[in-house]
């Protein structure tokens, strides 16, 4: 994508007053929501030079390129805007494990009818062997 | 469920400076994401007493139950907590469609390889006829 494009793509992108944005990334082959984490403008330049997601982290105040570190990449697929303009959708093929827990996707804990809440995906990966290597 | 076991829930969720969370709407059969809005601890409770979701709005600064002008309204099936606590996933039966724009999902903008927009969805009901009613 040239500059061009992409700063008019950029244009039409609402960032909030910290200049960010949700991103929600969906595995585009089993469709599951693997994580949510936040975009800036670098990051989406980024992601779209690369074509492997990089998200913004709030807590390093840095570039994520997600991945780079654990080896659990995201493939690009289809990168989605949302009718306001103020949420991405990133459809993705998800390299490995999503979740730093070393499940798939962050969202593994359900919250049941009695107020308890349920683990309800399994541990695939060590996290130590994720981040110490 | 009961208070308790909803404050113990609440407990887990770590809501922003606003005491706001992102909450992601996916549809239980399809899989899609339909949308993202916020919650709050108000709408968190609406939410799990009623078995509709109930969003917080940002704009009004008041509950926001999904359908209740429009009646397309969301149906909770499971509710997720992320990781760290600090994104929901909602699984919902979504009656009708989810955005206002008449169309199924709020994410109908694909960016493309040349930095255009291609809207991915058709119109499924005439937006007029969702909130003049």
């Amino acid at each position: 994508m040239n500059i061009d494009s992409l700063s008019q793509i950029l244009s039409t992108i609402k960032f909030d007053s910290q200049g960010l944005i949700p991103a929600i990334a969906q595995d585009n082959d089993k469709n599951d929501v693997v994580m949510m984490a936040w975009m800036n403008e670098e990051s989406i330049r980024e992601t779209f030079k690369s074509g492997r997601v990089c998200y913004w982290s709030r807590s390093r105040k840095s570039l994520w390129k997600k991945g780079e570190t654990s080896g659990q990449h995201q493939e690009l697929v289809d990168f989605l805007i949302d009718c306001d303009g103020d949420t991405i959708l990133l459809r993705v093929k998800q390299h490995g494990v999503a979740c730093h827990t070393g499940r798939r996707s962050c969202f593994y804990r359900s919250v049941q009818n009695d107020g308890t809440i349920k683990e309800t995906m399994k541990v695939e990966k060590d996290p130590s062997e994720l981040y110490n290597s």
